[in-house]
């Protein structure tokens, strides 16, 4: 099999912590071309459009979507009616509709569409799923908290509508548990606190349901200077599991499951993975993570709070 | 084909102002039971809970679930495992994941799942659906203003987290909407004014795109003691078409399509649609009105305005 010709939108730091390397290191793809306002790759051909790329470039058969959500859906629906296969990071969009909109352009223009969750792919994720898929949930807890300043500097986005707020982060977790819970999971309860001068919340307390009543508390908080969590765990009819470093480590019943294994090795697995769609001119579209934040919008109670500034803004 | 012994759950405003006196105009039901608290008619065998009433009335086929959102989903799950065929009042949840579950759940029971939405089946919706198939949409406009106090005396609930406020009556709008426009529908924007006593929007401003980029402007107000008014018009490339009355009139390019009709023969159609989907054994869940209301939600600017006082709150 030849590489598949592909384009990276949007060179900002997702794309150059991640998916820059992973397309490098992936036998499957030839990074072909950029298109971003302002940055470039120094041995990469650069645009700042897609039509200009899409004319020098009739050999790019996919893209890789890595602007902010709220611009995401234009540059997907032009990729898709040229004909090209689309990988969206996440979120795949800033409304549900949207994403659906794509789904179906996808379907009748036959190309392929891969909204990914690179949290699904840590190392932790499969045998977490694997050890629950036999037992019964009795309760559990999710905490994530993290810096803001330290993460997202300048990233401006997150604090506009459709930029989500923590739930940026959040999402990650909720990618993993839609994954791994043997149930589907469902918000009971929303308590959201949203800085004065932002538009999405810098915080989130959520009550989730799974099973027979199973209660799962969550703890989203990007005010976090201390020590940086990603962390859940699940009680059973059968023990606990605790997953550790977003989705990386993962203990049940005190013994250690897997360990290790940093970003890059989620984003080598997309790219794997979006090959192999590709072969099988397959789609990939779980909304559950992102239905499950849209849900917790819906039933939210809102409090405001301190403003928040990043000194580092760009 | 004999009548369907059906109970209904939850004896309110809706159920005693349409479901009621619809079940007993119906041929293909025979109203058997209600359960409620406190609330019973003359002539019906009365229950406080759903266990005693299946208990007592093994025959009854089927419920219609009119309490409000927040409390639904226990009692479909309830009526679904005890192997009844469900309909659900507007909006069918609180979250769209917990409807969702409700549908899976329907499945592996083998049971109906029927979520209505009683504005869809309003004189003029199918026709204004005929009528725009053929036609491109170039914009529109929605109005859904109306007075709380007048029509939702006392219904504290409207204003706890999940009874969406003026998404209330504003998802009858995005029912037809869904319903009758050639192409999907999303959210672009979205300002809502929450007061500031209450956890739900009191009136909400959005702005929706449909086919090629066509701005379709939304106004929702609760606050509204003049004129009532639930109209929307779209200009195609072929005129203009009009609804009013909450869907019951509809002129297009100035010419009547239909007229007339009340809220009851909305729920003469719903009984008639769930006895068919009963005939059939199918369910009917669409979640394209309630998805639409819970991506204007993730998407929302919000603005606290003035306390709200129901003086006639019960």
């Amino acid at each position: 099999m030849t590489a598949t010709d592909i384009a990276i939108i949007g060179l900002g730091k997702i794309a150059t912590d991640q998916h820059v390397p992973a397309i490098r290191a992936c036998r499957d793809f030839r990074l072909a071309a950029t298109v971003s306002l302002g940055q470039s790759l120094p041995d990469v051909p650069a645009y700042e459009d897609m039509e200009a790329m899409f004319a020098a470039h009739p050999g790019v058969a996919a893209v890789a979507l890595c602007v902010p959500p709220q611009v995401r859906y234009p540059l997907a629906v032009e990729s898709l009616k040229a004909g090209r296969d689309v990988l969206l990071e996440k979120p795949p969009g800033v409304t549900l509709a949207e994403v659906e909109a794509l789904r179906a352009l996808a379907e009748r223009q036959g190309c392929v569409l891969y909204a990914t969750w690179h949290s699904r792919h840590a190392n932790g994720v499969d045998p977490a799923r694997d050890w629950l898929a036999a037992r019964r949930v009795t309760g559990g807890k999710v905490i994530w908290r993290e810096d803001v300043k330290r993460w997202h500097p300048g990233q401006a986005w997150i604090w506009q509508p459709g930029g989500m707020g923590v739930f940026d982060p959040g999402i990650n977790a909720t990618s993993i548990l839609t994954h791994i819970l043997p149930d589907p999971v469902r918000v009971t309860r929303a308590e959201f606190e949203t800085p004065a001068n932002c538009e999405t919340p810098i915080a989130a307390r959520l009550s989730l349901l799974t099973g027979e009543d199973a209660v799962i508390d969550v703890d989203f908080d990007f005010r976090e200077t201390g020590e940086q969590v990603w962390s859940m765990w699940f009680d059973t009819d059968a023990g606990r599991i605790e997953l550790s470093g977003g989705g990386a480590r993962t203990v049940a019943d005190g013994r250690l499951l897997s360990d290790g294994a940093a970003l890059e090795s989620e984003y080598a697995r997309i790219y794997d993975q979006f090959a192999g769609l590709i072969a099988d001119r397959r789609s990939d579209v779980d909304l559950s993570p992102m239905t499950l934040v849209a849900d917790a919008f819906m039933l939210a109670r809102h409090r405001r709070t301190d403003e928040f500034h990043d000194e580092q803004k760009t």
